[in-house]
């Protein structure tokens, strides 16, 4: 089946801005809360949220076997667990039902009042609930920094790094969607100079530029995925940040991991972009610096080439963008990590989520995050208003964002954007 | 409420064999196919598997505040978010009708056919859906015993390991009930004196015999649960083999911890025995050797004297145990572990699971690994029959078992078994 909703001289009938991050192109997929306090799967043009489940009981959908209440659903994993043909056809029809040529809904006025939302009117929710999710640690230029702070220049890679993509567990009940603040953790943390541990605030508290995709159920239990396959069973992609205690981290995570510097929260960005809607902007990765297995090597184009930005706005203040990087920096792609996790017979259900984890480009301008940015604290950050930043203070917000932009379309994933509250008091 | 479903003079009409984990005194909780093919929600007495979604159509519940479909369910989540009251007055229920001196299901023949099923009837299913499973570390015996091999006697034990209840996320999609066959994962390992890594077959295939208990809905993101708090939230124990590839996880597991080497299975055994039925069994753990932050000092009896055990049954061959345990071994208990998961905010669900950790004593035949048994290889145990093993072979079945057992009542969890069956062959 063909991607028309990817033609780029499509026009929609709805008014929307001219540097949207959703134009008819996109058509990302959603959950949301609408004016009337109904959970509804929905998707994006413009400043508008369209209500998918409306749409389907109109009858908009007809011949796509859809089941009905696929989406009067609180999250996408039943649509995702339908599959690539499913999705790609639902989002084609998207296209049409909202391209000017097509004049169903657009001359039906009361059709349009059940099926259109404005963005602020509605409240966006998690899109998936998320079975299990990994994260990944595939920018090897964060793996560096990381390293040399850490370890010093000449250790700075450790010697799996190259041959396998590095991941860990991390903790779904804990994800959150943009908009949702966190309060700054509290945990042990260890003094300089010190044995004993003390309690406490995180200090350290920062953020993690990602991106994480969300998969559709790929596997059964010990059957691996090859990784020229992968792609099939990847839906879509979020902004995410991954929210890390670096204190609370560095003490704790010998020898299993990163465990309570990590899990308290993470953020996404609401709308899942699908991997239809990037094609446009398909490209080749780093090339590979040393041989890997057979079961890693993946040929072509195979990652994206999607802008990234991390911004801190303190209260009352306007924002500094604070870092400039690109989700085609890192060394694992997405096809690579799927086939790796799988390899062993791990099974990947609809709604699991894989985060990139963090994307720093090889300049200082393009790392992300504050302990790189900021080299564990040794060099704070100037922000145009609200003073220094070593870390991430208490009442400053957080926004990342993303796009795809060629000469005829922008595809975006809007804003991913967490404010910090001061810790957690008990009564 | 009162327990009064652990009276020990209690007796069942049902005829039940002597020696059984499961008296009237147990009544556990687990998900069940019926011979009919239904799924429902069951509890177990003696050999008999109960049908609890018959019961409550019966109206044997009534009384007690339940939806009409909390055991016409595929998991225990939703029943077990109905939080420590509703467990207490359904488990004494259940007590009552069972009871000799109760006479209305033991005079109802037809009520019996529809509730009644005998276990070789029925197939046991996962008991909860487990939304996040976390895996601890808190046995100071397998800590060092690992630590010894891998850094030497004088750094066997890691600086944080006895101020913090050390843990990390697992994977939940690859979580099975007893008696359903895993395969032998594949992945990369480091051969000895090489600085490249292969592929192939995992050669060091070992169990983990370990505990799991299950909570319920336990807190808001943001929100700690005090460990005086947190039996509340814990609905009962499960048997637990964390299936392990120590030739993978030694080569992956740096910075970042297991991946690859554990994700591939993990085992329970199907029936969730409940905080309430092990209450005669309380006991104290080991004493703290270091002082404990406040949030960490748990009080009296808080952890029980359940004993473990480890067979190893080659094909066709008699079983060998190979291990004597007692859950009373851990360090830090329960009530520690759900603190410390949640001292940064981190959110609880129903239906997650906390593994304990490999459960060694100090005692060389009760270390509750075969990396541990064979002391990495070093020296092969001696089976009965089947011959010698370092680690797991292809064909052995993997069982747990465990109990307490006092003057008055035995109360056991059954059995998590696992069959290995050899790597995934692609077509």
């Amino acid at each position: 089946m063909q991607i028309t909703a990817n033609n780029t001289d499509r026009k929609t009938w709805l008014k929307i801005p001219k540097e949207t991050d959703f134009p008819i192109q996109n058509i990302p997929f959603g959950v949301f809360l609408t004016r009337d306090d109904v959970i509804t799967i929905g998707t994006r043009i413009g400043d508008y949220a369209i209500d998918l489940g409306a749409l389907h009981q109109l009858g908009y959908f007809e011949g796509i076997p859809l089941t009905d209440d696929i989406f009067l659903q609180d999250t996408l994993n039943d649509f995702i667990a339908d599959g690539r043909k499913t999705w790609r056809a639902v989002r084609n029809r998207i296209a049409e039902i909202f391209d000017v040529k097509h004049e169903k809904l657009q001359k039906n006025e009361e059709h349009q009042k059940v099926i259109l939302f404005t963005m602020n009117e509605v409240e966006m929710q998690l899109p998936v609930q998320v079975g299990d999710y990994t994260d990944f640690y595939s920018s090897e230029e964060h793996a560096r920094n990381v390293g040399e702070m850490f370890r010093g220049a000449d250790n700075a890679l450790m010697p799996n790094w190259l041959h396998i993509p590095v991941a860990y567990h991390g903790r779904s009940s804990s994800i959150i969607p943009s908009g949702i603040p966190i309060r700054r953790p509290q945990g042990q943390k260890l003094p300089n100079g010190s044995d004993t541990p003390i309690f406490g605030p995180s200090r350290n508290l920062d953020f993690e530029l990602e991106m994480a995709f969300i998969t559709t159920a790929a596997n059964h239990l010990g059957e691996p995925i090859p990784v020229e396959d992968a792609e099939d069973h990847i839906f879509g992609l979020v902004l995410f940040n991954d929210w890390s205690a670096r204190d609370i981290q560095k003490w704790e995570y010998v020898p299993l991991g990163p465990f309570l510097g990590k899990n308290f929260a993470s953020t996404i960005s609401p709308w899942i972009v699908t991997l239809d809607a990037l094609e446009p902007f398909r490209t080749e990765g780093p090339k590979p610096t040393t041989e890997q297995l057979p079961y890693l090597q993946s040929k072509g184009k195979k990652t994206f080439d999607i802008h990234l930005q991390v911004a801190i706005q303190p209260e009352g203040k306007k924002e500094t963008i604070v870092s400039n990087s690109n989700f085609k920096y890192l060394y694992w792609n997405m096809s690579q990590q799927l086939a790796h996790h799988t390899v062993n017979g791990c099974s990947v259900n609809s709604g699991d989520m894989m985060g990139s984890g963090t994307i720093s480009g090889s300049t200082k301008d393009s790392y992300g995050s504050m302990l790189e940015l900021s080299w564990n604290g040794e060099k704070p950050l100037k922000l145009k208003e609200g003073g220094d930043r070593k870390f991430i203070q208490d009442k400053d917000t957080v926004i990342l964002r993303g796009h795809c932009q060629d000469k005829n379309v922008r595809i975006g994933f809007g804003e991913c954007s967490t404010k910090v509250l001061p810790s957690f008091k008990s009564k």
